[in-house]
């Protein structure tokens, strides 16, 4: 069981407490069950982590994993996983992200990079094929993430050198920090403030090894399969090469579950009217694709004219049209790309930042939290809505009390403040309203890392794709089993670290068995389709347990007040929540595909079945 | 006298209308006599322009240059001058910048490169060693300076590229706008708006080629030398190394020259309480030197708390101390550091971006400008200062009257508005309150460029070195035949493009031996001391006979009005102008020392000693 290529079968281990490195053979087991990203960093967490340690201590752990086909020649393989116990969250979690920066981390050698400890002072590691250092990052801190990324290059004399750093926001342990590489985010989650919290600013990198590939043949045919789905996919080329992940908006608005204002659904408006169908196309200057990437969702926009002139921002993604856009009730797509380079440089997640930012401006419309030296802190208020993220970034003044996200921010408020929150476990809901779409919100309920929306995103539901069959949105019969699948489906693409987009729009039929050919192709040893699902399933039951260890449990899969109390007012989806009655049902159906009991824990004969016991 | 090393002895030819390129050898008159920088760009534009062409128009050049030091081994060489006929002073002009991409641009196998025509949409050269290939720019258009270069990175997938580039200001055809390359601004006399008015967004280089040296011992016995120098300097590593420029600050506010409050001196400010000896040293982060300078003064500095907080900037240096901050009547370095990445952003001239700021302040407090759409555009104001300069560089609503620096503006503006203007042919002045510092102001006067305190710096005035004597400041005798000496002092380093700082502080003793050493070393070819301060005569006689077929004559060698009628009321310098009087008799005395008539015509004796006819 060592994998003849595709993986270097070694974790490299960073202490920065003691400033020492020490590399660790992965065991056949481990290569065999728990292969890369995300289900190598909860297994590793799993293992290593005391219950109840403090996120932000020493103790917790920072894991950076690829996967298998990182760095190879495989299309949209080059993806970071980042693993840790959430600060936000509390339970385990895994952030990605892609662009050049995971190719150039495989090809240090290594297939995982697990940092402990904490440095006495702002540090940043530079790993260099064998060479492992740590520098004084004193001066670093406090810079933007870009600016940290152009700095650390001059300083270097090595404009090939790849980073993943943290900006202010990082810094100033906000719970709704990200780590950034290049302009792409590991957003979510609060690993930002991690990272912060053990004074690492930055991981460097360049690498120069060589993955092999134990069957070239084998592993060339299975390319050639991915680019053909690419060919025939109807959203590809044809959809996501053109606009990325922003034309989800036509989508949602048509069916009336775009939220906007905080999630209040108080107003009729008219989206399409202010956005369009593509609300950013116009800006698009040139795309900037992951390594290996040729669909090249990643567009760079730039604001031509207005107050807004001159800034560029790579996105802003589909979420971020939602976080800063209609969340805040503003209608400017210029004012958008702004806030979204805003969030980028302070290294802070902008769908957190944003619905924060909603949050605070319903508090401040209903008098509940006013306390704002004059600022006029209302929706569509586009100055003082970018003033405020910089805030939070800061923990200036009064927006401290917001900078660690609503849930933290309503506990310290009271006056009934939670019930306008928008969260799950703490994380903020991404841009679907789930009172019209039941299985994107049982996914928000039971996903083991709070309401995300890339660990079990019901594509059925959106995009009308008929896998493993036709779904109605509306209904709550069935969402437990197709949550299930989702969350399966979902968990190996963060597993291999391979892209969302094309698992979802274009190789999705086929997606596990290809998988297992390519990762058998390229290590030697044999991964079959089944054995593919079953590494999704792992990841689901893995991170339940480190969650039960936690504390976590039926109560905590859960969703807001507002989804299961104020019905829509508008649109396709009028009418409709997701009340606690329907909840619980989806959960007893959910609970029982998944061989949990009624209070969500798996049971032994699951966790025989998926060898984690 | 075909050279052996140092230089290439070819100029590239590249034509934007047509989208062709030629490669020219240098004449062995070229290569004795214009050797390099300034003075053969000065001698390209004095043989190919018709006088009375539109600075902005078809025939114009922008002509890149390096010397043959440039990319070598010696320290501070790395030096890149852009020749042009300026839209902003209609003279011909020089603006220089360092960093690395003037070694790249070397590396290429090109003495200079002579960029002629318009092209019809956005355009960006990319040279290449022996490749030279046009690209559409168009996507490009409206990006910020270090964007472009990022994104031009990004797309190019080469981190290695150096990209030279304008910004909005550049594209708007504002006239004080400048070219960047990194952070380096060759800022001043609008030449940003001639690459603007050809369509040039960049000039995207990577160059391999190496660079012979002729005689390598006596090359490695001039560097030895030169760092002996700096070792010896009590202000190279001392200062320099240290804080920069911005150590003048100490000097010009202890004599009572530092302007402030758009050179009005109307109240007793005192500076050094707020800015202290090192306004900025406490904000360095980390150098970034030019290619192979060990002084390494350029200085990156970030704010890290307070409302700029996470904002880093390339300086600012003295000047934009002065521009951003004391002319603006502003206290905070903080804010002058965001002023500066602004400006640097936006691809304008801090100095000018400034000055103009400072006067717009001055008409609205006198009631003379006021149509500001309700922005209060009062000194001391940060907000609206940062505003109005985006502004300016967008052409946007009432700034648009000021795009094109203070001169123009005034003649729009009328009402008497030119009383406040600072500028000599149009450019604004630097920050050296010349009414106490005379031979600075009669270089400012008789610049071949305006107002440029590069082209003469009178530094025994300043630091009191004692080359070629000890000198009085306040004194107007024998200001002539000094400022002859600086200029064509000043003159050599532009052409050589060796970096000024250490010509003036370090080497100053032994400056045109040295660089006469070197580059007879470099080439195989003998320049002596006196071969050198020929070349620098040479460069104000040439320039000055193009200055004189444009209509330049003594009436346009003059000082702004408040210099000449109102006193310096507080400090050392109290009760100081320079009358016209006073300028007369300077003008008699440098024209003469100069070998010029009475209406600063150049004698044929001159000429024919310089061998210019």
């Amino acid at each position: 069981m060592i994998p003849k290529g595709g993986m270097f079968g070694k974790i490299l281990r960073v202490n920065l407490t003691e400033k020492t490195f020490e590399v660790e053979e992965m065991s056949p087991e481990i290569v065999k069950n728990f292969i890369g990203g995300s289900l190598l960093g909860a297994k590793i967490l799993y293992d290593d982590l005391k219950p109840g340690i403090d996120p932000l201590g020493e103790e917790n752990e920072l894991i950076y994993t690829t996967g298998p086909l990182t760095g190879t020649d495989v299309p949209c393989a080059s993806r970071l996983c980042i693993c840790t116990k959430s600060p936000l969250t509390g339970t385990v979690t895994a952030s990605l992200s892609g662009g050049y920066f995971p190719a150039e981390l495989k090809w240090t050698g290594y297939d995982a990079v697990v940092i402990s400890g904490k440095a006495e002072k702002p540090t940043y590691i530079y790993i260099r094929d064998d060479k492992v250092t740590f520098h004084d990052a004193t001066k670093y801190w406090g810079l933007h993430t870009l600016d940290t990324q152009l700095y650390l290059k001059e300083d270097l004399h090595d404009q090939n050198i790849r980073v993943s750093c943290i900006g202010p926001a990082g810094e100033n342990l906000s719970l709704i920090s990200g780590i950034f590489n290049e302009a792409r985010a590991a957003g979510r989650k609060g690993i930002g403030a991690v990272a912060g919290s053990k004074n690492l600013k930055a991981v460097v990198i360049r690498g120069k090894k060589d993955i092999p590939i134990a069957d070239k043949d084998a592993f060339s045919a299975g390319i050639r399969e991915m680019m053909q789905c690419f060919k025939e996919s109807p959203m590809a080329y044809p959809v996501f090469s053109k606009v990325g992940s922003s034309c989800a908006v036509e989508v949602t608005n048509a069916l009336g579950v775009l939220p906007y204002k905080n999630w209040l659904n108080d107003e009729d408006i008219d989206w399409d009217e202010h956005l369009g169908p593509n609300p950013v196309a116009e800006y698009n200057i040139t795309r900037n694709p992951c390594y290996k990437c040729p669909i090249a969702c990643s567009q760079v926009r730039l604001v031509k004219s207005g107050k807004y002139a001159g800034i560029a921002s790579e996105g802003p993604e589909y979420e971020s049209l939602f976080s800063l856009g209609t969340l805040l009730n503003i209608k400017s797509p210029e004012f958008t790309i702004a806030a979204d380079r805003l969030c980028d440089e302070l290294g802070i997640d902008s769908i957190s930042a944003g619905a924060t930012t909603a949050f605070a401006m319903e508090l401040y419309e209903k008098g509940i939290f006013t306390d704002t030296d004059g600022m006029e802190l209302k929706f569509g208020k586009e100055k003082e809505s970018l003033a405020f993220i910089r805030m939070l970034a800061h923990r200036e003044g009064f927006a401290e009390i917001f900078a660690d996200g609503t849930k933290r921010a309503a506990e310290k408020i009271g006056k009934g403040s939670e019930k306008y929150t928008l969260e799950v476990k703490g994380l903020e809901l991404p841009a679907y309203d789930v009172r019209g779409l039941k299985a994107h919100g049982l996914n928000f309920a039971t996903c083991y890392t709070g309401a995300d929306h890339n660990k079990g995103y019901a594509f059925q539901e959106v995009f009308g794709i008929p896998i493993p069959h036709a779904v109605e949105r509306l209904a709550i019969e069935g969402k437990g089993k197709l949550t299930k699948f989702n969350q399966d489906f979902a968990a190996l693409f963060d597993i291999v670290t391979y892209c969302e987009f094309p698992a979802e729009i274009a190789v999705t039929h086929v997606f596990q068995r290809l998988m297992g050919d390519l990762i058998s192709a390229a290590t030697g040893l044999t991964y079959t389709e089944e054995d593919m699902w079953k590494m999704g399933e792992r990841l689901n039951n893995i991170t339940r347990l480190f969650n039960i260890r936690e504390g976590f449990g039926r109560k905590d899969d859960t969703l807001p007040e507002r989804i299961k109390t104020e019905p829509l007012k508008f649109g396709l989806s009028k009418g409709e929540v997701i009340s606690q009655e329907d909840l619980d049902y989806m959960l007893d159906e959910y609970y029982k595909a998944r061989g949990w009991d009624e209070d969500g824990v798996p049971s032994e004969e699951k966790l025989k079945e998926l060898e984690l016991i």
